[in-house]
């Protein structure tokens, strides 16, 4: 039975844009109906509630990796909670575990993701989320690419995940 | 949708006695049967990688918490790879993800998820290992038990998540 | 210049008897004629608060890890807070980052903390600390000692150094 | 005896440049003539390789927080090796455990950082380091400063502490 896929979904938490908790709602359908594994960081907020909410409306899995040591400020949306008690430092884990990672706009949270997501060698898609000139060199390689449409990011990550030669199949829906 | 229920378990790695890898996939088999989510440490050896495969044959879910950054040791019968990069630290994201911890026999990295897992207020369950006279507070007041069958220690399981008066439901299979 | 010797003292939080706080006080004590750095939990609680007040009643360094993200509950004891924000995944850092270990009584997280340390190949001093029959193993190799003063922890601890043959010189106070 | 100031030195590791290496050294005499202690990432190359090789030449404290479980690749000017085994991890532990970061060029891993530390509350001190456009409100608000040599960095350092009412007094030299 092949693993599943993984992706991440990164982004604002309590002060999201509206647009990105649109994007990350969307982002949260099409995983699921790819027969992916959404992964976030859990909380009951911003674009984490935003794309389990989404991926959970269309039978999904979605998988929280959570700052904290219970689940009192998980989403109701998240169907198995990653409980690390370990605050900031479980955005690590958030990267390390994604094939891939869509980031929607938020803060610095958001661009430790994206920093640390590069660093370690994953693909990151920036929906919608202008990072300025930083990353160029990510840029330049294609390890960073941007989107500005939910299918867009779910395009990139199809053939990201086809160029890299994934073992792991993704099973149907 | 009810979150899932999560059962942990712990136990041996590459030295785990056969007796203990026996237990395991048969644990697995049974959590598997229940429609819980197993989670373990997600290494491709011992008590980790016999539960994951007892799981897997009854169509269970298996989430591995693995201490490395990549996949490369992870048993083939995870489905979801949390991937933390944290050596030993990940032994506490471990203990506070499961409802309930299951403990195999196994040596210090187990001992160690059995204190934890102690120390957070999860109740936990020793099967068919001997923790000698440590931890007898919570022999006590029943949060460590013991089991001497992967029968016993589901039925205990069962027990814990009643008395939790658990908001999740255990979805049936 | 050669680097510090670093001596971890772990035991109970809250609940430590009389006997571990006088002994972790006069531990501190001793660490710091040695001109080694005492390495703690931080907390300004029992095993961890005693030992830091100890060293420092001597002159001596305190480097506390703390499982929290701010100074709010350090010991005043303590010359370095080493923040986190990690919960009881710091237990890995305590034993990892200390030569020597010693445990003087405590609960789960203490126990946590001599499982961890062998299993990444610290020696473990038992400062009147009643382990039962667990880790026979670390005690036929005598990766494990015991110690009935901290005199004779000591004493064990300059032989542990010795026998490692360390390269890091101890400065001489 | 009042609590050590600690000042984290950030930057770029195997490809810092040669300005960054220059800033490195001269902000790690400075820090040390201050009486101040340096924390940094504690491995033998780049920015904290040569940040802690000029704290060292000045007689001050270097506490090195390593991603390793070991000290084989820690910069041997590093007086106290914190080692978590926890890889990119520990760049969390690195800003909550300073009381100002100074960020010099880096690449992802120093982005991390200085991300980490704003969303954590600390005042960083981009040093010759282009973070392009990001930010934006930390620059704002005076929580993300520019300096342009060593000295005006540290300068700015003492104007954080002292505009944050430092309850923790500096040690003379």
């Amino acid at each position: 039975m092949p693993r599943k896929v993984v992706i991440g979904v990164m982004g604002g938490g309590e002060g999201a844009p509206p647009q990105a908790l649109r994007d990350a709602y969307r982002l949260g359908e099409l995983i699921a109906e790819q027969g992916w594994v959404l992964l976030n960081g859990g909380r009951n907020v911003g674009v984490m509630d935003a794309s389990a909410a989404g991926a959970q409306s269309k039978g999904g899995w979605v998988v929280g990796i959570l700052p904290d040591a219970d689940t009192r400020h998980a989403s109701p949306h998240v169907d198995i909670c990653i409980l690390t008690g370990m605050g900031s430092a479980r955005n690590v884990i958030n990267v390390l575990s994604s094939d891939v990672v869509i980031a929607c706009a938020g803060e610095e949270g958001t661009v430790s993701e994206v920093a640390l997501a590069l660093k370690h060698g994953k693909a990151v898609i920036a929906l919608n989320f202008d990072l300025g000139n930083l990353f160029a060199k990510a840029r330049a390689t294609g390890q960073l690419l941007s989107a500005s449409t939910p299918e867009e990011a779910i395009e990139l990550v199809r053939q990201v995940l086809t160029s890299e030669d994934q073992t792991r199949a993704a099973p149907t829906t």
